[in-house]
């Protein structure tokens, strides 16, 4: 029989249909395999195409050119320049279209990607997230600052070159206040941040846990959202990513590439988005909410179910896809 | 520069990103037409093959044979039988997967589609929908229904025979309490349905007008939130769908045929989702809540950003696909 199961973050019911539920490795992508060179010429991205980009934001440097590269975006969505405004006519709620987002180039090899890069080079990567991150939320104009990646046609990019973006708001999305509404609401009735319980509860009950290292518990969420929907949640209490040390970058390193590596080699290199759901640096010794990481491998389409309930129905159960990725090589 | 606009309803700003906006006929796309026969032998959905779909719900008959058709899901989300139960341990919420999911199998006809139908026959479809919206509410386990449409792979389906799907479920979603509580508040606000005085300031503005018929207006919405999303509206106050008259059920008929042959000519047979989003029969008199008919063509691909945010990114500008829809042929 078919179960609803309560995501507690979003308080979305989400349809574990049991019916339609496939095998985890069915959910394999097919795909043409691609030659890719390191460098390609015409990738703006690659080395020697800097003057591709508009301007550079921060680079790390390494044998004499770069490993990392932090641009702004040039088909960007909000512009750096200008005020924030607020027009109001009638049922018209406008706010000036000012905010940052930048692309971060992760690598100066056009044919990598996260699951194929050492740990060494990821965790440069996600120290480079953190150094954006506080520094855009210092720009008074942006209140929500969202971290996320795009891989594959299917996530959202046709750029093959190894990138992530951030993107900084001037206005708190609804969705994320809801989310912290949500979890606020949890610890006026029981004392307790929500994610700090949930990490207890699921290395307690330990079903559907993937990795569990020092500082980070890697797990498929007892309501995932889809086949494969991953969260990693930090273990002590942390609202904001901004407050990540070194030696706790150095162990999510470790797990997501770890992650990212088991669904590459199950699941045939899907595409998939990620994102780091965070609280502002100014929030840091916030109660009410804790950090963390959302994987979403996009091998399933959403349809008009979900876009008009905003429920999702996922046809996997959550506890076997864990032990498929718990037995899949990393 | 670009520009944020409110969804009043959703409460959820959209970005309207100037930047990287596209000309409204660059989201044509480029499809291989296919030849399809008016009856394919291992299509579940065609005459001769009724024993391949689970029951029958009710048919509208046409010369010996069937012209409409509605079977319950043989793939169903959730189970018609069984007793809805809550269960509730630590963390874990659960509701049994009990509800109702069924196929409105629109046509006798394997090749044909709502943009190409007579008007009449949408009419019927339409009928179909009342009945179905009515008759689900009245199962005291079911408390929201959805009807929606899938039509093509990026809407979710890879069925072609003509269809539609209506889902009850055993509890409202939360996106469905978000927004009735935004037209609540509205409501509180202003003392006026916020659809009603959406639909007022709309025709007084004209600009993303696309439709204005007796009963109906069809328009972009001020906020869309990605290209060519559509809104059809009734002009009078009305809660539920389910209290659709006839007379206005041809006027809408005529709305949807039209506005779908205008997608299917000027982006050339784009994949779509519409919905229906209504408050239930029970709620019939509710000055709070109005429903609508939501189209989304599936023209771009959502990313990590409208994941991590619940923002979208809408690459057009709404009045120049208004002008654009305005021109193109029924």
């Amino acid at each position: 029989m078919p179960e609803l199961r309560l995501n507690l973050i979003t308080r979305e019911w989400v349809i574990i249909a049991t019916e339609k539920a496939k095998r985890p490795g069915e959910f394999r992508q097919k795909k043409d395999k691609k030659y890719l060179p390191d460098i390609v010429s015409a990738c703006p991205f690659c080395p020697g195409n800097e003057n591709k980009t508009p301007g550079e934001v921060m680079k790390l440097a390494s044998d004499g050119g770069w490993k990392i590269r932090v641009t702004p975006n040039k088909f960007a969505a909000l512009t750096p320049e200008g005020e924030r405004q607020r027009i109001n006519e009638g049922l018209k709620h406008l706010i000036t279209g000012v905010g940052r987002h930048e692309v971060i180039i992760e690598s100066n090899l056009h044919n990598t990607n996260l699951a194929l890069m050492p740990q060494e080079d990821i965790a440069d990567v996600l120290k480079v997230y953190k150094n954006r991150f506080i520094d855009i939320y210092k720009d008074p104009r942006i209140e929500h600052v969202i971290i996320f990646k795009n891989y594959g046609e299917k996530a959202g990019t046709s750029i093959e070159h190894p990138h992530s973006q951030i993107v900084g708001t001037p206005v708190p999305p609804m969705q994320v206040r809801h989310r912290i509404d949500e979890t606020t609401r949890y610890f006026d009735n029981t004392g307790e941040c929500l994610m700090c319980a949930t990490v207890r509860s699921e290395l307690a009950e330990g079903k559907r846990i993937i990795l569990d290292t020092k500082h980070f518990v890697t797990f498929i969420p007892y309501a995932a959202l889809s086949p494969f929907h991953i969260w990693i949640f930090p273990k002590k209490h942390e609202a904001s990513f901004g407050d990540i040390k070194d030696e706790e970058i150095a162990d999510l390193a470790y797990n997501l590439k770890t992650v990212l590596a088991k669904i590459y080699n199950g699941l045939e290199n899907p595409d998939y988005n990620y994102v780091i759901r965070s609280e502002s640096p100014k929030e840091s010794g916030s109660e009410y909410f804790h950090w963390y990481l959302s994987i979403v491998p996009r091998v399933v389409q959403t349809a008009g179910f979900e876009l008009g309930s905003g429920m999702y129905v996922n046809t996997s159960l959550p506890e076997e896809i864990t032990d498929f990725m718990r037995r899949v090589k990393a």
